[in-house]
């Protein structure tokens, strides 16, 4: 898989660094902004999956080129608004956009007189990079017309990419901050897990069907197979989310690149915590609630987390929906006749569910 | 005219209340967010431009009422955008996006325990209201279909409104933003106007060609009469911008609604503020650069004010600059066969620029 991972990764950055779309922004700092996250790399998993879709059910891989290109900007947009509103300063391993704006205008611009910091600017100018490059996504969609790819297939999509990805996906973001600041008693492990439904697998499953769509050149949705793969997809992308949220919790924290139980000290109620609070006794579940919140926590801080999680019957609970997920996805996939890029979507699903996307 | 604009109103104000695309948003006050500013009124002046230019063309302009709620709605997302890197309060008398949400999350989110507050939780859901509204935007111009405009005109219509709305117009946001904070004696007039042209000019065009497009059944947005009435509209949209400036330091304060010199407060480089200064000896340069960033002035200071701005030769550089504009949207506009709607295109023209948009 890594190989032909590195064509799709090829593909895109050629279409992406080569795009005339953001020539023409202004100022150029803005510009250079827009082109930042899409450009910076990462491991092209969406577009991989929407090529491989496609070639999956007998596509010319190449046709579908565009609208990869469109949802890795589309993923990249989201990131950049989120990163604003998660107030984080770095992402995959350099700075934010607005942190990187907000560190070249303050060299660059007066802000003597004025009531607004550098940072406020950098914010504001990472909000419109945001804005940009949705529409940037939406431009590369429509210019699949120039793949080959037929009007209405094209229209169908550039529909869905709104009814569909825009409107979900942003829920889930929305519901996704607002959580923590509810009253947990009222919060189910249903709702959470809509959430990560609407925020991970939403967009996976509009690139699986996208694919699937550009390879049947059908406008149709609700085809069989698009429906299969849009399955699949979100399958995968709700179990990705699960590992991540057990691998908080009970991960090696050298691999998994973030400090233990960070969720449980920024109060965020994973299904995994809220199954665990709901699973304790009384005493326990107020030992459990003393931690959340707290910025960090000691080796034996974090047994005596993961005991309770245990002992509350959760972890089996979370590991036993993310295998049946994954199990789900292997079986739809394993429903479609063999050739080179089922192999490569089986390889992609177990790549995303034991690493980081 | 004005029965003429309450039809347009009603027929955009029917679709935007009645179309379902916000009705999947959560959690539900995202939801109204999204709805608000778009069904909050306005005088619908973007649509009616859409409409009618399609009208003059011979069009069916029933036709057009999807793309003329597009970018009713397409405006405002960017309002909303707008009045957080404004710090806005108000917008057409009732709070802003960010503000109203705020003020209801305030009451039923707990943020006792969290670093973040309600003011910066109405912020960031007003950027995912946003987000969400140019998703709407697009995805009513892409419904243009289901009133029998063609998947080519329809498509052609969709990768305009990225390539030359998103990117210029947000690129005009993005200049205004910045100009305050750069070396004014950098800063030319010309660059002040080209602003001026993005942020204002260039949606009012993309409304103008949108309607002739429909109209003529062609997705060719270089046909001759579907680029003159993208001009009409853009001069007009300039010749707006500049009488608006003008009105803010020689207009009726009760009149136009806003403190005057307003922006000589602000410290905002208008054309108008920019000439003065040019124009000025260094002694009267220095007498009103000092007025600049001030928060309020005596009625004897806008008196010198606005004696030092005549004396400069600018009152009359930007006065004749409107009256040029005016002129030259008039007269494309009288390249046109005579028929209703060119009567009220013009009746639209002499209301832009006497009144606020």
């Amino acid at each position: 898989m890594e190989e032909q991972l590195i064509k799709v990764k090829e593909i895109v950055d050629r279409i992406l660094s080569k795009d005339d779309f953001p020539d023409r922004i202004r100022p150029d700092y803005l510009r250079d902004a827009v082109r930042s996250y899409p450009c910076r790399g990462g491991k092209r998993l969406r577009p991989a999956l929407t090529m491989w879709c496609c070639g999956l059910l007998g596509g010319d891989i190449e046709q579908a080129a565009y609208a990869a290109s469109a949802v890795e900007v589309y993923h990249n947009w989201t990131l950049v608004h989120d990163d604003i509103i998660d107030n984080d300063d770095f992402r995959r391993g350099e700075p934010t956009t607005h942190t990187m704006l907000s560190a070249y205008v303050e060299k660059r611009l007066n802000f003597e007189n004025s009531q607004n910091s550098p940072s406020k600017y950098g914010r504001d100018f990472a909000i419109l990079t945001g804005d940009i490059q949705q529409g940037w996504a939406m431009n590369l969609l429509l210019k699949s017309v120039d793949k080959g790819v037929s009007s209405d297939v094209v229209l169908s999509l550039g529909r869905r990419l709104q009814e569909f990805v825009n409107r979900d996906l942003i829920s889930g973001e929305a519901l996704d901050v607002e959580f923590p600041y509810r009253n947990w008693d009222d919060l189910d492990e249903s709702e959470i897990e809509l959430m990560l439904h609407l925020k991970t697998g939403v967009l996976l499953q509009y690139c699986a069907e996208t694919g699937a769509m550009i390879a049947l050149e059908s406008p149709d949705n609700e085809n069989a197979d698009v429906k299969k793969l849009g399955e699949f997809a979100a399958a995968a992308g709700v179990a990705f989310q699960f590992r991540d949220d057990w691998l908080g919790v009970f991960g090696d924290t050298a691999t998994f690149g973030k400090p233990v139980c960070a969720d449980i000290s920024e109060g965020k109620p994973t299904v995994l915590l809220v199954s665990a609070l709901k699973g304790l006794n009384d005493q326990d579940n107020a030992r459990l609630l003393e931690f959340v919140g707290r910025p960090e926590f000691s080796d034996a801080e974090v047994e005596q987390i993961r005991s309770l999680i245990r002992k509350s019957g959760a972890e089996s609970i979370v590991s036993g929906k993310t295998e049946a997920l994954i199990a789900e996805a292997k079986s739809v996939l394993d429903s479609f006749e063999h050739n080179n890029y089922r192999d490569l979507l089986s390889e992609w699903l177990d790549y995303l569910v034991v690493r980081d996307v």
